[in-house]
């Protein structure tokens, strides 16, 4: 196999996925300011990102920019947001109306370019009814067929309790839902053809450790 | 400068620290179920890795391993545990004591290897005097100063509605807060000194949404 092949056939990793949602956080902010065309270097010295590792990761997707002008902004984005399979609805359902179900259904984020919460499902009799702050319905998790049928949820966040995460996974995958994201600090199994991700929030706790302790303060 | 040079004084990516806290959730496993000793290559297989990468991002720290034996487990979990500042108390206060502060304050992994949640803060009356679930007490902001002189206070959670962030950052900061943790989805600015890290939950849908985009009954 030659490196060509090796390349194009290779599994597409986490961590491109994370550096390609970067940078579209770097294009919407130059379009927004009205920067037409960037290359790669001042992409990456104004964001302290890695050229290199840019025009790699933007190459694998096929050819972008052009040699000496760099790329045009507003044509890249649009490009990486096609890549991220941000340009098809996403239609998302938060498990758990809990203080963390109804924080992540208020935030701000999550309701926009291509993405929406189109409910809460609980079981608890006195949330059903009720909605969060921000207008999102608690609707009873026997909906959940419904909501993929009628609605198109493809996409389930977790925030349940640690011991009911399994069932509740295994629950909406049986209604049809397809990708799960999990805040439960718990290893769950997903049948094959499902793409469960885990947010592991003590990792960002862990990045500050790191910084305190190299600073000279924190010594 | 030569290569070796270049490497010692090149900074220390945000990537890189998450993939060390990737490790140690490998190690720790791994010392849980009783391995002694494994190779770069059987730990890349087990954890899905890259081991070249897990080779260069520990070598960069020292010397760690045996050719042809491996890591001692325990060891370099220690290793990267001092790594990563993990060997030293965090103690961290969550300012806003909504949704979103209450579901963090006793989210499990806050609490373990290290680290404290030492209040919540919020200036609602209502709230003060409070506790979350798990029983962190909600205390006034006004004592950030002393939390930080009498608790050694050094990691600040910002989790407060989107308009007062800038205000609530500068007074932790005021206070001596180092490391700020900000899950408020808008650009803040802290002096130099002071580590910020934004948390953007947006980016686990799009990683989901590249997956949804890829799958074959996803188009």
């Amino acid at each position: 196999m030659d490196r060509t092949s090796a390349r194009k056939s290779r599994h597409i990793s986490e961590s491109t996925t994370t550096r390609l949602s970067i940078y579209l956080r770097c294009l919407t902010t130059l379009d927004q300011t009205g920067v037409e065309t960037i290359s790669s270097k001042d992409l990456a010295g104004q964001f302290h990102l890695n050229s290199a590792l840019i025009r790699k990761d933007l190459a694998y997707f096929g050819e972008f920019g052009v040699r000496g002008v760099g790329y045009n902004v507003r044509e890249l984005r649009q490009q990486v947001i096609r890549i991220l399979g941000l340009d098809r609805d996403l239609r998302v359902v938060i498990v758990g109306a809990g203080n963390l179900g109804l924080a992540l259904s208020d935030y701000r984020g999550f309701n926009s370019e291509g993405c929406r919460i189109v409910a809460l499902l609980d079981n608890a009799p006195a949330k059903v009814g009720t909605a969060s702050r921000g207008g999102i319905p608690v609707r009873h998790i026997d909906e959940i067929e419904r909501l993929v049928r009628d609605e198109r949820v493809n996409i389930a966040v977790l925030a349940v309790p640690a011991g009911s995460a399994q069932t509740l996974l295994d629950r909406v995958v049986g209604a049809g839902v397809r990708a799960v994201l999990n805040f439960v600090p718990e290893r769950l199994r997903a049948p094959e053809g499902v793409s469960l991700k885990d947010v592991d929030l003590k990792i960002q706790i862990e990045g500050l450790a790191f910084s305190l302790a190299r600073s000279p303060e924190g010594s």
